[in-house]
């Protein structure tokens, strides 16, 4: 005999465009995606769609609350959705907003500010109320020395060479959760970022692991609003090239800039005091 | 003061091909990766990496190990690589392989067959033992019709029109935990697959939630052996066309295939029985 | 001072599906592109419109058109809607068909046949007249054996070791001209694939490029209404991974699919009697 | 009877990283492909090696050139490998250079610069010389004012409303042929990308077209050494959303960001004097 579980639903990739209209317009360009969960078992049962707020109402409610929040911060209008959505039978609504950059040209013109994406998520529950996570990702960064790697532990498959200098090269995925749902929104963001491009930049790194602790206890200095900074570093490989077939030498020169496999390293990085996580990451 | 919390590193996607060579030849095609556990505070914290197995070394282990193993089935590979890598001083290692399907055009030729994805992770821990994950993803479906979406709630924003006939469009993305590590992975595959297939076909479907449930109930009733079917079913959206300022009917004939926003139906399924999860789903 | 040269604009990628609904479905899924040249200086040199047929007027008539003429070829349908939008100002259209593979799974249920794309293009002018060119793409395809390497060219960066036994894998991208507007569409394609498959799996290869000649050489054979066809073969690279280090053989058994850089092989194969091509490959 | 026409091969996509080690390291990140064609009907017709140069040693060649040239503009670098590829046997090459941007964030540390790619190809042929073109592609721009879009053609299927004000977005992809094979390459790719900017910002558009004319026309005066332009436009489309269902009004203010299908314009300009362009473009 089957029984439901947890299950969720909802609208997601909402691409919305906000312009905000004066001298000097201003631009959001954002993605928006929803989830829901509450009573829904008849659905899942019988199909009874009684409790079912369509996914289409959703889209419709992200393009109307963008048109009245207007040129806000993204974890603003996230709040407000979530808390929106979050009225029975619904008990829980997540609402997760993806924001890319423009870098002004004109009174009204931009260039889109290449790959890099800021994130948030908010997860307002019925009971417990609502949290805040900030992020990032898609930030590329490479030091092309600083970087260390020896002294690893060697087992019967262990053939790599140690190296005094080599490139060291990430794509950040940096997720932060904040102590509560107020905050300075635009400083907290841009404070976490540099946090992070100088702690990448200024660790002399004898492991990604190391760079990875650095970065996100950088982040908690920074920021005391944030008390949890979860990280996931690629460590993107670039391999010097064996030139000596062709009579050249190659010093830390020319490399080859692999793909795949490449090495991932996970880490969650905590203030002392940070509270109890909830459902903060639930979204 | 900054603390490190949960964290985890390893080789990702390394891809295996391996043929066994005989009259005819069988072919494993795989995208095998690691993630590693243990204790590793200090490479964290000071970047001694005494304790670091590389990332390297695993990457050749799972090549020695796709070698020695051979023709096997994902599950057993995964198993094999998990249980060697958990040793002290890693306390907790996760495999998870892709295996990509190719169709037999000769004793020795194939031709790639599609999108789809086998998928397995499995998870070893020194102290909880290992479990075993299976799954599948990229399996796109369709009906024309026996799909209908009515009766659903109405609020302030919803605007959508009922239907008594719609295409119900999705890509499954499923995965299945078994109740123990020993279990004929092939058939269980083979069988949650058409399980899957069965119940998206012959599910006349009021919404895409009942759909899913039926999916998951369809699994476990199939295989025994699996005692939670976990699945996302994204709502590929076709929109009839309006052809009527041309003149033209379209009684559900020409629709337009729509790339965003999307529904996104996710939930589980359990058996009754199910015993704990543990640590399954940690890959 | 400048000038404009040649130009064209229309709409690409129209999603439509079309469902003949009976006792059994019959589902035909495009994505049609449009694109447009003709008396278009004016609207480059000042923005004056009038000669122009908005895009998404082609978006609708392809759509129109679609419900119009049903189940039917993706030459038939590009035939049709290429020999519509060539008339004054506009002088030469072109129509492009991407056809996605569904397999039956019931009377009204499918399954997406995988990444393989069916293609075609038309292109008509006002003064030359209409040509066909079909074809498929992202067909991979796989010999475990009977390739060799060897007695190539050898300069002072010649590294690579010659090889009796290789893995050779490709991703078909073909392409062929066919001698007119009036072909059986169906069969023609049907067996121009089935040459292709033929073809690669009964060479036994000294050369990618040999293969290729011979899958061009076999579809011409098979269709006498194809004149030509051109293909692109990246060479997908499958080394073997050398594990003596850990004391094991490797007996082409193990190999590391790799990605980036890969061989590229790129040739025309026509008929010795082919026609001129004329705008054919303007498309 | 089949017979070979033209034909081509090589490696594609070499990424080979070039590090100029100083006080402040300077950092040249390139993907590189290369194509030949020459004297190659044998190994079509028998598989006979003999005039192969191996897509691997050709690899190699990208290798030991980006050392030995180090940290040059990819104009120099494509010109040094083409002339060098095309040596009998071979009779023309083909060598084309995609480089990606970092921005610098310290004497060593750099950040990836966005999607935008610069890009650059070279055709040497024995008997015609060398001919260079340079480009960009992936430049997202936005003007959300200042477009209008009307008076256009209107048949049966016509029913797009006219507008006076829209948004007009675009992702550039431009290409640009010089005159010669000597010009200020790193000065002719500054003032090329900034005329393209500084006239999709100040061109009021009625159409894109009209836009992509002046972007060309623009990048000609900017810089005497380049003699044409070839653009490709996409028109992102950004839908006003319609919010009076919920009793709000939409003054421009926000938008869907359609994916597909989008309109697609393409055009060259040349200068009035541009000389022939012999084979600059089959690279």
């Amino acid at each position: 005999m089957a029984v439901l579980g947890p299950n969720r639903y909802g609208k997601a990739e909402v691409r919305v465009v906000h312009v905000r209209r004066g001298d000097q317009h201003e631009l959001r360009d954002r993605n928006v995606s929803v989830s829901l969960s509450g009573e829904l078992d008849v659905v899942h049962l019988s199909g009874d769609n009684a409790n079912v707020l369509t996914t289409d109402a959703q889209k419709n409610t992200v393009y109307a609350f963008a048109q009245r929040l207007g040129d806000v911060e993204p974890e603003v209008l996230a709040l407000s959705l979530a808390e929106h959505f979050a009225r029975a039978p619904i008990t829980r609504a997540r609402v997760t907003i993806d924001q890319y950059g423009w870098t002004r040209l004109g009174p009204h013109s931009f260039a889109r500010g290449g790959d890099e994406v800021r994130s948030c998520g908010v997860v307002h529950d019925a009971s417990a109320g609502a949290s805040v996570v900030g992020g990032l990702r898609d930030l590329v960064l490479m030091n092309t020395t600083d970087s260390e790697f020896w002294g690893f532990a060697r087992d019967e498959y262990t053939t790599l060479a140690e190296t005094r200098d080599r490139i060291l090269a990430t794509s950040v995925d940096a997720r932060w959760r904040f102590r509560s749902t107020s905050a300075d929104w635009e400083a907290s963001y841009r404070d976490a970022r540099q946090a992070l491009l100088d702690a990448f930049v200024g660790t002399y790194s004898y492991s990604l692991q190391q760079t990875l602790y650095a970065m996100g206890a950088a982040v908690l200095e920074a920021v005391p609003a944030i008390c949890e900074v979860r990280l996931v570093l690629p460590n993107k490989h670039h391999f010097l090239v064996d030139l000596a077939p062709f009579g050249q030498s190659n010093d830390n020169e020319v490399y080859y800039a692999a793909d795949r496999p490449f090495g991932q390293i996970e880490g969650h990085v905590l203030a002392e005091d940070a509270p109890e996580e909830g459902l903060a990451w639930d979204c």
